[in-house]
């Protein structure tokens, strides 16, 4: 693989040296709201030369992770199926070479074509859902594959307790009754997510942050604002407790440029992407 | 067929079964700064639809509420008295059918023209009052009618100690010290609120909720946004103290979305819409 | 009381009395630049009360004809040829009961679903085709159901020399020489419109009017403005060369509203939405 | 009167020396639906530095001309009648001390103020009116004072064939009408203005140039705007043709500043501001 | 010196009997990414009109203060050296009559100008610098004039342990470093502002807040926005820690108009400004 | 030279076999109003795929031309004199390379960098310059570099009669009489382009294209827009007047792209780009 010479800051790794392979999944195609999650990787990257690279929060330099940034994927607009076996290929090919995924969406059904090929490398995998919605509808107008059921389809595939779910507000009744059941499931912020180390252990992790589940007030540059978010330094104290967890695929999602004039919101999308790439890294 | 029809969502309710009925004043005329709260409601409407029915801070649906959507008062701009009175004698015939008025302003003046026909028909009214600004001033630039006198004006009808204020941070020196003496005033927050109950028991309560009491993070669409305010969070459990009163009206007022552009003070504004009608429903 | 209801201002038929049905088709799952023309019927309905229902282009006034609004269509985001699907199927229902569809798009893929069906029932039909972009690609990115490709299928399914090009002034060479070789084809301007009805004579026609043929700088609410574009004037003298032909469909498309924050371009296509259900009514 | 110290560019003429004396009506009060045109006076001012005073139109400097810039009328929002009533007795002082009084609104019914005063002093006055709408209703949603009935009120006053209109492109039928009947009254552009001289001779002329006349493209920063307008190159030319006439009064209107982000309308309006106190000043 | 006619709210003292001299300093000549700063002054001074000049948290009145405020300085720009001397002479003549300079930039680069002449009067001055970012680059691309470097400049003249820095948390690691070393540095936030007093003693204090030390979500109008920050209720309590202090000079810098449409950054700007000018004011 | 990936589309030429070298000069130090140029060259690379390569004015296509898009410089803000040296030192290496450097600008001064190495190289060099401002100060508050001086300094090196200018129509008087008087100066429009060539015969030509001399209404991306502009058409007719002209040099200035949140500014700007390239490499 070729290197984008436009890569987030501090990525600069050549793929075969590479921990991490960083990569955008710009799809935004069955956003039933607001769309504009697809400009997110790309501005995600451009607007990272405004932060440094090193941490104050946990003491480190990205440049210390070792993170190869390829670029967006190139998707076919109105062909949802396709859009997700790219995603699915694309990720089998980082893992095979033993590297870690790590996705920049794009919409948060993009996670569904990662984690379908992680699960298939890592069957005791884990999943943890930082998000404000359920997801987990069982459909959105009769589809399957839609940014509100994605969740649900991971279910579906992974089996009872091994999702973790934290900072929920909203959904349909049913939703959370589901969550409750069948997965770890927190509502409004992450409370519990301490223990999360006991009942993981060294197992394999997938990590999926769906940005709005911080409060609107410091992201509004999300399709579907819910007011009574987690802020910033609660996101830092979380990533504080998956440090040491044994991560093998993360994501990031939902960052919706065009509806935040100000940039703040694509401004803190790239420290969070920078303090989970080093929770990631675990260096 | 059927012609398009657009109301908040879950509020489905025909006139004649309903319990509560709502409706919009979209009146700004005597904003002196920032115009642009006559968009409100029906952006509120629209909006909506963004949002889920149920509630995970009450665990009841707003479809268990029986709200009907009247849509739009018309008004005259530029006659701010007969604005008042098309609100006014709006009201009333709701009254009389003996639901409850839930308004969607508009500026904050439109309380004034719902406030004197409730009073009309309980004369042992308490009113409830969230804002940031006093709205005390007995006049602005000569004119009785504004949005900066409009608790003012009900003082003057209601009389001592009937009034609650809480989350103030704005007014002149005077303003403070006559919600002082007067009123049951509360500078900054909700702190007392707790106590509300024991004073009120199961009079009749009009809540009045200026939305700028919000900090302007979280909220900012609106037209004087005063920092240092309360959160949304803060908010939700002012209504939990709310709720078991006897709601007899309430308005919601002063959002302005030609000013937020991000949308994420309209997306508040509709959960805020939803989690009043839960306690103004009474379930 | 009767609920609220949102028409297109003056088209207030009852749809057993109406002749012509207007719907909204708000779907843009595959536009490949800039999203956003979902939201445009909802914006033109809403914005059309600021504008009159007189015409004094052609001195007859919008409640002469009558037009039934049906609001919108609802889709599955991201399932294309359900969309289509629905909208053909919705299309012929308008057909059967001899009424004269005009939708409002969405992206200009819509065409598809609507000319189907309306070639199903006049299959001597002709299609006049107002855009800045040739829409004659084969495929884009491999898929065949693009709003790059729309003209390209209705080609195939109408054959040659049925369809008038008018506007043109973006594509690749390949599609240029196809718009020649095939169609009627004119870059830039509307020169030779004026011939259009000794070929067409009283056969049946479809307007599908691109609305980014205008110039970027009166309509800049779109995608992919193209500099270079003819004005409203222009239109206005181009829809009087239709006036007299056998209109048995229409659409206008590709508006995207928050692309044009001061609202100009959504107000002139309110006007071009008037003027073309006056042509269309034949009154 | 005290000089302003934020004035217009050139316009540092003091008070006693002055022919011109510009001041701002800062008015939106009976704006139907978008207001703002309360922020133009103090927006034309502050962008006027980005002009130069140098005409090459006209070849004149406007430090030529002899303008006192008085800033903005205080004014009490919610009471449309004092707002005129102010507007009216701060002309006749301008009127008194024989001073030419040059008005920047607000909203169109500000006219009315002026014109009833300058009417008063020379009851021989002819008004020249340029705007897209007729603003010739009889009254708005029963108020007779509105910014559409402006020039109907003006017409009460000053009889038939004293009002000429240009530009018109939107009304009712019976708008369009009365304005035939009553009025010398072009449609669309300026045609006729040539031979305007012939009519008025030396007789006082009022200009109220309603910016909305111009097209949307533009002048995009205006509550109303309809395709189709004039350019600014044909409003210099229709100026060319009012030079040399007896102007003793003039206003400019209808600039909403918020609604135009790029702000080429208010640097438009600075420019018209310049070549009509050029063209009032009889150079 | 001239009064300036549009001042800052309720600072309205001529010259000769003020205590505290405002004045703007628009330069952002050296700002890397986003540009703005330069209209911060003008927009602080029109937007003040919208607050009140009574604070409620010191329970103090702007009108107590003796504040001139002097208008803008004018700069040329590209000519970076040039602004800091005509600020550093400036700033002189003010400390020559014995006033307290009050400065309102700009980006930060504007602090070393002021405080060059500052420390030349008193040699024993601390700086107390509320910040996002540690400014204490030697150098940016080769310049030691930078926003990014001002405070290392400062540091240069006033030597170790003279600065006190709160709020800090972007920056590169070696910076992070030299402040722990070199002055009284604090992560994150204000705590330890409770002992500067015993520090401090009443020796001079010069107080320079950049307001991007404030979370974006309260202020997102500035350029480098960093998530983290502290609240507007963090920084009246840090205010309340520096009440008392012997402050010989302020500046509040970095609020950039153009990159916060809603205007609530500029809103807050204005009240910190009321608050500083009284803690300033030592009533 | 290395290529840079993310280039304008269809300029994939090697540096090697470039004929032209495109270059990016993102500064915009010395604009004394709103600044934002410094973000153009970017934005017309990425949104340059929003085009095709293929132009029907001409009937050729990009990819026939043989572009190296080198990327952009990078310049220390602050320092206007080491930005230009950058400039001249940049352009002198392609000069040797024998190539046709083709500059993005930027704010207009950079110019004047490009155009000292020109003239070094060339020295019967003509400058034919479109434009809304003469840019024929001497300097602007004292300093020689401003955007607003850059012709005149062009002029000072390269003397009278070598310099065409069309589209002017804003500056000083005595700008005016400069321009007429030393140059080929003409008022509004390209009136006498088409006898360009009988002057200039074979000789080297060096083409500055200010985009402002656009009208506003469809180039409002712009820091001081100027209504009464050429349009995007006369553009074109003014080009294939251009072509076959010996063009040594050209550049491309003062699109600012925070200034048009439509897009439709940059997006012209990329088709600007495109036509000039076609005309600059003679195919």
């Amino acid at each position: 693989m070729l290197k984008n010479s436009d890569t987030f800051i501090g990525c600069n790794s050549d793929y075969k040296d590479s921990k991490i392979v960083m990569f955008g999944a710009p799809f935004d195609g069955t956003t039933s709201y607001r769309p504009g999650t697809r400009f997110a990787s790309k501005a995600i990257r451009s607007e990272s030369f405004s932060i440094e690279t090193y941490s104050p929060y946990f003491d480190l330099d990205l440049e210390q992770t070792k993170v190869f940034d390829y670029g967006d994927l190139e998707f076919p607009f109105g062909n949802t199926q396709k859009v997700i076996d790219i995603i699915q290929n694309f990720t089998s090919d980082i893992l095979t070479d033993n590297k870690i995924p790590f996705m920049i969406g794009g919409e948060h059904l993009v996670t569904l074509g990662a984690f379908k090929s992680v699960l298939e490398k890592y069957n005791d995998l884990f999943l943890i859902h930082f998000d404000a919605h359920t997801d987990l509808r069982d459909n959105y107008l009769g589809e399957k594959l839609s940014h509100s059921t994605v969740i649900r389809r991971c279910q579906e595939l992974v089996g009872d307790k091994r999702i973790f779910q934290f900072g929920i507000r909203s959904g349909e009744k049913e939703e959370f009754e589901f969550g409750f059941t069948h997965n770890y499931f927190q509502k409004f912020n992450f409370k519990g997510i301490e223990n999360i180390k006991e009942i993981v252990k060294d197992k394999p992790v997938y990590i999926t942050l769906d940005l709005d589940v911080l409060d609107p007030s410091e992201f509004p540059g999300t399709g579907t604002p819910e007011a009574g978010g987690v802020s910033f330094k609660d996101l830092i104290q979380a990533f504080k407790h998956l440090s040491g967890l044994n991560i093998v695929a993360a994501d990031v999602n939902e960052l919706s440029p065009p509806l935040d004039v100000s940039g703040i919101s694509t401004a803190l999308a790239c420290k969070v992407v920078r303090e989970l790439l080093i929770v990631t890294s675990k260096l």
